[in-house]
């Protein structure tokens, strides 16, 4: 793609078949004792009810569907210990590509478990991710595969099939708010949201531990940031190109919320939806939490993302 | 009804358009890791997600759905302080019908305070759950409405929808484990699946912390039984004639798990999940692990039937 285009529409369209071939929509529900605590009514898009706990695996689905013959022998490869690993992994296996995911020594052993449960082959390469990322880019060059970046176009456009979905189920949403890590989730629900009725609000969310994305669009330039944040799906230090321009065009506005508002959020997600989120994804309630005030009468989506939360976490959350 | 007649597929049948007028099927979600953990193929049937936050909903729609003239101007009488409540108080909402809701003194304020938020009238009566109950059926004499038992041929034909949604959405189904309380739940569960295939094998559970309805079930006679579980949705001190009739008929098997296995299958669910389960929808996979061998090779669903599990409990649970 030219440094022009952009993820439409068409593509979440063209998306569609690739995903739904192998998931089912997410439901949408509406939540009473939520929509008191916001003073206006309030649904959830409930990704963490996809089969590896996140959105990220519409994105892994849409990609592996789109290689060409040469890079489906020489098969996926992507750097990560998270839900973008689980994601292109459950593509590949899905289309019958290989993946090599390369993570740091030391990686979470869990969540290498988790991706060599898909069938990936998980590399260990470098001791932080930077190196494990040059490894498997050099990797996928040098075996005419493909590097999968977080950012890409296609995970853009498979993820925004939530985003379609969330206008088929209640077309008269009036905002929607998602969290933002690399961006591609943002991005994708709101191409989708803005292409049918451009006065759908879409607020990104980040946490205020880990604020390069959300300081980045604010100011318009590329910015760094301290990365504190218990929440691993939007905890990014550097902030990614490609989704800052789609964002620049397509959000609204973009909140950031304390991890003690996330955390708090966690558990009034349980209590009231009795759903399990990781940081990421209660990151949006944490923050129409904190915008009461503006979404008074409004027709409210919360992304839950994902939730991939451990138990060691949320025994600390809990408390005593 | 006469003493030998029984709730039918066709009264399950009949049932639907008043449950999906209100809600959607739940859905039935394949785990890669349950199934690891049992070592067969497990679905979860996610009566969680229901408005309400557990299947008894399904039951309270088709029983408001069905008064006379008469009783719905006089409306609906019952005794609950938990999810029957909850359904009768919903099911008497959506169909315009006043529910009248006697409890205990004393009784959990917040349960009172889900039903009133439903529209029920609460009313305390006695410092017991019979006195309760023995008033609300003398207010409904006299006010020619209807008193709503927990048994009633229409809710079990209505809670039994979620069997026949289990039916459409994996049709060769070989076994099914559902929890046992008053046991309207594995009543339609088991008509709707043997009605359709004989061979589908339908496993009852209950805690041996309250096992009156197991031991009726064994022994071929009503007989009550200590009642010291956790778990309320499961905890019956006095036995059920009506539905020990048809599970008499309809049950393949009825297991009994202890409390301490429950807990850790709320914590199982919780990780394999991300769904909260209380102790009554946790016990189908404590059921499932304590049955693993004879479950080898079978495709398996777990009935999670609710999870409306506090956050105390929740936090008991977990540990420190």
């Amino acid at each position: 793609m030219t440094e022009q285009s952009m993820p439409t529409l068409h593509g979440i369209m063209a998306a569609r078949p690739n995903v739904y071939q192998y998931l089912k929509p997410t439901p949408l529900y509406h939540y009473s004792g939520l929509s008191q605590l916001i003073g206006t009514d309030v649904w959830v898009k409930h990704e963490n009810h996809q089969p590896v706990g996140a959105f990220k695996v519409r994105g892994g689905l849409n990609f592996a569907a789109n290689l060409s013959n040469e890079e489906q022998k020489a098969g996926l490869f992507t750097a990560s210990t998270g839900n973008h690993g689980q994601s292109i992994a459950f593509g590949a296996k899905v289309n019958g590509v290989k993946a090599t995911i390369a993570v740091p020594e030391g990686a979470n052993p869990s969540k290498v478990a988790a991706m060599r449960g898909l069938g990936a082959e998980v590399i260990f390469h470098g001791s932080d991710f930077d190196s494990a990322r040059e490894w498997s880019m050099s990797e996928a060059e040098a075996r005419h595969g493909r590097f999968v970046g977080p950012t890409e176009d296609l995970l853009i456009c498979g993820v925004g099939t939530y985003g379609l979905e969330i206008m088929e189920d209640l077309p008269d949403v009036d905002t929607i708010i998602a969290p933002v890590g690399a961006g591609s989730g943002a991005c994708g629900t709101s191409i989708a949201a803005k292409s049918i009725n451009p006065k759908v609000e879409v607020i990104g969310v980040q946490s205020a531990q880990a604020p390069a994305m959300q300081l980045s669009w604010k100011s318009g330039d590329l910015m760094t940031a301290d990365m504190n944040t218990f929440a691993e799906g939007i905890a990014t230090r550097v902030p990614f190109a490609n989704t800052q321009r789609i964002m620049r065009k397509y959000l609204d506005d973009f909140a950031l919320v304390d991890d003690d508002a996330i955390k708090r959020a966690i558990v009034l997600l349980l209590e009231h939806t009795r759903n399990l989120a990781e940081g990421a994804g209660a990151a949006s309630l944490a923050a129409a939490i904190q915008l009461k005030e503006r979404l008074a009468g409004k027709k409210v989506v919360l992304v839950l993302s994902g939730g991939n939360l451990s138990m060691e976490k949320l025994r600390d959350i809990l408390g005593p």
